[in-house]
């Protein structure tokens, strides 16, 4: 790293698997000329670096001017070069060796992360048969059920057992148990959530800036329950609803089981949803009647919003009256210190339902999610009882006596670097068996990656092709309708990184290449 | 009992708490004029009978003739005699007393059952507001919500905790978790239930006369969210479905969340859902797209269908294309002995969906149901994975382990005894407290008794008055929207009857006699 980077950087050949000529990094226009002025000078600089590690002038391993060298080679604060620094790791480009400094990340990190989207799409997937993409995940899943067990489940979005503390939890449920010997046999009472389970997680929701009232917690199955029925109570079939594009195809399965229309906000696989975007649709669409957002790692792309984005949504949603449905399943994989308050905590009048789960963080068996749904709340829980009762005591009380307690913050740490490394194995595999081409969302946090394919793959035929082999993955149109994510695919990172997986990241480069008409790599 | 009784009857002076004027037997017309062909000559003997010990002609307590004496004095075959003795006892109005005879059971077997209805009745929740039954019940639910803890509970119709084994059950979950260590932590895998679960629900439908396939076995959240799902896939906001009238309140409130209009079917107290007014309902209403049914047991009034109306119903549906939804949750408790076929044992083409649950009959901790749906079974079973995913795995295997083993057959033998002498105790408390002028029925299995007061007592206002002092019931109009109930009451017998319950029954009385202006009895 020297003072020719600005200068060299536009004709710098581009390195790695991901670049390509449109994509190589020019002198930013807001270092030449001072424009941009929204953005801070750190984040310019930011920019500048992260163009340079993209097109492969600063390669993997290799060690970043420190803090002093920033400030004397920019002539800027002392402060400014550190928010550099922070911003390129926050943005997983660099990483900190303790007392060396900081250096370049693998290869993998250089890929170029997967175009943003920009337009607005409406879909509405009344008569459109086959076309739906509730039809085609259900095909997809029917497909998966056949084959039953797979040599590689990439499919799947949930951390492997392994990764658990399965005797801690079994030495629980056995004094829980012991301690109340008619749990099992004690039918549902009035209160439709247990109390205790209430208390634990309003108790535990203060501790990212939530103030729920305990009484206002309800315990549902996962939170997909919560998400339906939060749908339910505030839609009509014909309403539409804005959703992530692209996102977790439980989203669009939910909104389309209903008969509403969804209208697919761009969202970048950085900051998720674009404010402007949404207001721009809220403006235009007065049907709309519920925003659903995952503000932390969203899937499939790993975006977490910036916290002022989350504070304009609340307060656009608020203004026009529109419910803001925030699934916030994934807040405890974020990597970054510090806390990470959910949208909710910007909401002052009951426009934000939050609804959260213990399945992918804490025990995937129980099937525990929890939901406070805002000033529709009392309706909610009425439907929820209408719909399904209450939700079994014991994995109530499980949750309850364990959340928030010093045990369950070390685990996560425990999951959380465990999850780092499998994605950044995983990522380091891509890089070495995808096409030239692929460019990769890497997320600092959460259970995938999302790759963006060379434009002639499908990794519709990919998933009957690999499946055929044993393996799973969740190709790209699961998650959107836009017809804009045909090479698109997520990968899991949940099951530990062994040589199995491996072999399934090569053959999965196989049949790409074979796509290609190409010879494999790696 | 003597000679006298034919002469006799229509003079004599109605005892008990129930029999007014109109009420008083006549010998009956096809006895004395060979009328009313359709009976069987043993059931109009058994009418002849009943009328009689309604009439209090034949008094609690007392012998009834023996089978050698009925031959003889009615000039009828052996089996015939025996015909006329069982059919009197499957109607809960003798007991048969080891080596001794048949006796007439106890008062308040007298009482003469609530009222048959007799129109049929549309209603439409849609823009009723207030007037809705869901409503109406949240308002109800709320306000107990409000007491938290009873004196007496008497409104929720599920077996006390003491009438299950829950030491077994601890025994087997423990031993479930060491031998699957993962169990709590393994996420959901491809089949949406449990293999282990399908099997086991699959063979033990055979012992009832149900062929399924395993695979089409789905675990729900409880049976409300098996019937929640139907409703969901065969229709449409505006569609028309039809119930049972008075019915479990739960399925109006199904009915009404999704903005459906409810038909009101009229149903016995004996036998339940009319066919001839289903017939005249479907031919009338083509937006009618679903019954519900429950066959056995039927909330509030505990009918139990005869097999020939089972048939007859499933025939009906099946020829209009009208999906039958069976709510089957009582049909452990029928006390009769023999196969208690369901109406799916009827089903030739899918019409039927079965809906089942172990948390009434045996493990009310685990909120476990299951379904088949029928030809609708991947449509619904999709949906289920769509709205809550899979049901958690450890009450499946729980589940799957215990149903249909002698163990789990001995303890339904039990709990059917404990719950038939407390259902005994209850209704003598009845006879005892109550107005007189109260009809009664008295199923012959399950957790509640329905009682139809005096036409001037508000069973919602007496509902207020009692959580009051501590004490719970269902009022009638939680049980249908034709305003026919507003003085009927159901009492759930579920917890063992005590001096607390006892005196809950006492208190009852007190309230009803003074809304009637009448000092108490008893």
């Amino acid at each position: 790293m020297d003072s020719r980077l600005l200068a060299d950087a536009t004709s710098a050949i581009g390195v790695g698997i991901g670049v390509e000529a449109e994509h190589l990094p020019e002198v930013p226009a807001d270092l030449r000329q001072g424009g941009e002025h929204s953005l801070h000078l750190y984040q310019r600089w930011a920019n500048h670096y992260a163009q340079a590690i993209h097109a492969g002038v600063l390669q993997a391993q290799e060690r970043m001017p420190s803090v002093r060298e920033i400030r004397e080679r920019h002539e800027v604060s002392h402060t400014t070069a550190l928010q550099i620094l922070r911003e390129l790791e926050s943005r997983g480009l660099i990483e900190a060796r303790a007392r060396i400094g900081y250096f370049v990340r693998s290869q993998a990190h250089a890929m170029p992360a997967a175009r943003e989207p920009i337009e607005l799409v409406p879909f509405d997937a009344r008569g459109k048969g086959l076309e739906s993409i509730g039809d085609r995940i259900s095909d997809y899943l029917n497909k998966a059920r056949l084959v039953g067990t797979f040599k590689a489940d990439l499919g799947s979005a949930m951390p492997a057992p392994e990764l658990f503390d399965a005797s801690f939890l079994n030495r629980q449920a056995v004094a829980l148990l012991k301690e109340q010997p008619n749990l099992l046999v004690h039918g549902p009472s009035a209160p439709f959530t247990h109390p205790e389970f209430q208390a634990a997680m309003a108790r535990y929701a203060l501790t990212f800036g939530l103030k729920i009232p305990p009484m206002q917690v309800a315990a549902t199955l996962g939170n997909s329950e919560a998400v339906n029925l939060m749908l339910d109570t505030v839609t009509q079939p014909g309403d539409m609803v804005a959703i992530e594009s692209p996102t977790f195809y439980g989203i669009v399965q939910a909104v389309e089981a209903r008969g509403l229309r969804s209208l697919e906000i761009p969202s970048s696989p950085h900051t998720g949803m674009s404010p402007e975007a949404l207001e721009l649709a809220l403006r235009t669409y007065p049907e709309l009647k519920a925003v659903i957002v995952v503000p932390h790692l969203q899937m499939p792309q790993g975006a977490t919003m910036p916290d002022s984005h989350k504070e304009r949504i609340v307060a656009m949603c608020s203004r026009r009256g529109v419910a803001l449905i925030e699934d916030d399943i994934y807040r405890e994989f974020v990597e970054e210190p510090g806390v990470h308050r959910p949208c909710k905590a910007w909401d002052t009048d009951g426009t934000v339902v939050y609804c959260a789960s213990l399945s992918k963080s804490f025990a995937p068996g129980l099937r525990l999610g929890w939901m406070n749904g805002g000033r529709w709340h009392d309706k909610v829980q009425m439907l929820k009882f209408t719909r399904s009762r209450n939700m079994p005591l014991w994995p109530q009380l499980l949750g309850a006596r364990t959340v928030g307690t010093p045990f369950y913050m070390r685990h996560l740490a425990r999951l959380r670097d465990r999850l780092h490394r499998q994605r950044e194995q995983a990522a380091q595999a891509v890089a070495r068996y995808f096409p030239i081409g692929s460019r990769l969302s890497l997320p600092r946090g959460g259970l995938s990656i999302w790759i963006e394919l060379p434009e002639s793959i499908s990794t519709a035929r990919l998933y009957d092709e690999a499946l055929a082999l044993g393996i799973r993955v969740a190709p790209g149109d699961m998650f959107s309708n836009t017809g804009s994510y045909g090479h698109f695919l997520r990968l899991s990172c949940g099951m530990p990184f062994t040589e199995a997986i491996n072999d399934a990241y090569r053959v999965l480069g196989q049949l790409m290449h074979a796509q290609m008409g190409l010879p494999p790599r790696g």
